[in-house]
């Protein structure tokens, strides 16, 4: 099961919000339609939103067409430099679109800088020469998340005993990235190297990323799990019932501070009140080293019918006021270790991320 | 908007699964509809569940019939006491059935023991005295729940500051009670009494008792609130956007360790973590003498397809192990003041809950 597939223009992405009940592909033909379904979250989860976004970029510089391309046959060099610069135009505003589909994982930013400056640093070559580049960066950026997901699930696996109960939250899984997952991919890792690992997954409401798509995929893969909800995680902690918890990020600050799905921040702190460690997985390319802490993390507020329906259903009086932030923020001081494709950085961490790169 | 009308043997409830969509009445005629609506959760909340057990042993008291009592022009004295025997054994049967409809709010077992009490003590009368004792006894049980509520609302209403924003849990209102309510009647209290104060209610998975019937009655009533789910009220906490923390309980022990609707110990660990006030209210028949600290107490669990479904809609793979406690229990030092209709109570709980009585 691959949560996007490309093929001669075309980016097919599993629609995740037909998820369970269905397993469909959708067909991003145009580089709007890749924005859309970021926007739309028809795909969520940092790393995979920064893969589609490199795509969705190569759809877009694909479909540049200029009149001195078009009649290509008797074109001067002025007017292959005027076509560059359009090409260039054209290229900065479709990244612009990209960064405005979403504004909390930075994985988006840094994926599409990345194909940019690529493009950039080949501005001497021929347009068509730049749209394979563009192409091929985007494949990489797909290929080296597979890597780095496996070797996240690898680091991780080292922190996990034998025999735990394992609390995660939203969907980090196949599902959030090209393969495999992050926190997902540390417990298929676990899994795999027969450590008779338990989760429980929390539903992480609204969009129920947890009981729609974390429990599919564990299904799928036949690891013992048990869906509660949100509210309830803190019950299991107090009783001693959850012997580690792990989650994804969305950014991570130079000091460690951690931007993730809303509901994050609560099941830190609860871990922290019932000594239970804290575990957060994340490629390095979501550590924001712009920042210096997680209070410059831009939190977004998404659509209150994500909350007052489910599938059009209304499970709240009408016209009423509602509060969506969809991402929270954790302070360093409640994360026991971070756990990148580099390696395991602990605390202090405005002094240990900076060695993994 | 009354929770519950009863007249001339049939009880009528507002079905409460139909909110906000509905505002409908079932009509209870028998002991044992009474009951399925208590366990099937048409009627919720440890106030309303005691005082409807008490009107359903009422009803099941008043329809005991023996051969005795229908040919009574001829009855003998041996007749009347095996009647009053059978009478008595009927009671006791419909206490129990009562009794296991929920095991978690205290009120229930309370209330049932009160009314059996009540008819024990009255032994020597006739049955028909008898069972008139017993309805007179529910009545007042219910009149006694809305003074009860009011007081408790003016003594939390002296702990709430001029324009505060207050987190509340579940529904404690006029659904969950006989009117007013208990923590929302706090909340009404402070309205009331023109403090400007505004409301974050956060949904209540899986029941959603917050967005289906806090959010309703809050908007009837005009009070200004903002509807969150569960795993975001940490995030306004650390932002400092709530000022204290005000929920109902279904049993406090005599340490003051509080059981309450999944997710209430939670928002206290969250509440104690940022510095913010945890008061919980209710009624002196809700604290259980007989415990020593809240280990003690029962905890619900209940079915899966209150997580799987929403409204028989699926929201959750088929087929996979859901756990689904109904409550949870907050420790003392979490609380920093119990309400209750006789005066506001502080730490050490251990001490100072048993000078209420």
């Amino acid at each position: 099961m691959k949560s996007l597939k490309y093929k001669s223009g075309v980016l097919k992405l599993i629609d995740q919000t037909k998820l369970p009940e269905k397993l469909e592909y959708i067909e991003c033909s145009t580089y709007k339609d890749v924005g859309r379904a970021i926007t739309g979250m028809v795909v969520r989860g940092a790393p995979l939103i920064g893969v589609c976004a490199a795509y969705g970029i190569s759809i877009g510089a694909a479909a540049f067409k200029t009149s001195a391309i078009k009649s290509s046959s008797n074109k001067t060099i002025s007017d292959e430099f005027s076509s560059k610069e359009e090409f260039f135009d054209n290229l900065r505003q479709i990244c612009v679109f990209f960064k405005s589909t979403r504004p909390t994982a930075v994985n988006l930013f840094w994926s599409v800088d990345r194909i940019y400056g690529i493009a950039v640093s080949n501005k001497a070559k021929s347009i068509n020469e730049i749209k394979d580049i563009i192409l091929k960066e985007a494949q990489t950026i797909e290929s080296e998340d597979i890597s780095t997901n496996r070797a996240i699930g690898k680091n991780g696996d080292a922190l996990i005993r034998q025999d735990s109960t394992i609390l995660t939250h939203c969907n980090t899984g196949s599902l959030a990235t090209c393969a495999y997952g992050t926190a997902l991919g540390v417990i298929r890792s676990a899994h795999e190297s027969g450590k008779n690992i338990n989760v429980i997954v929390d539903e992480t409401r609204p969009y129920l990323q947890g009981s729609r798509l974390t429990a599919w995929e564990l299904k799928q893969d036949n690891i013992p799990f048990k869906l509660i909800c949100d509210n309830m995680s803190g019950h299991f902690m107090r009783l001693g019932k959850i012997d580690c918890v792990i989650v994804g990020a969305d950014r991570i600050a130079s000091n460690g501070d951690t931007a993730n799905k809303i509901g994050t921040y609560a099941l830190a702190v609860l871990a922290h009140e019932n000594n239970i460690p804290f575990y957060v997985a994340a490629p390095t390319s979501t550590i924001d080293f712009t920042i210096e802490n997680g209070d410059a993390i831009t939190i977004e507020e998404r659509d209150s019918k994500e909350i007052t329906h489910i599938k059009n259903l209304p499970i709240a009086p009408e016209g009423i006021d509602v509060l969506n932030p969809a991402f929270d923020m954790t302070p360093n001081r409640y994360i026991s270790a971070i756990i990148t494709e580099k390696g395991v950085t602990y605390p202090p961490f405005d002094k240990n991320l900076g060695k993994l790169i």
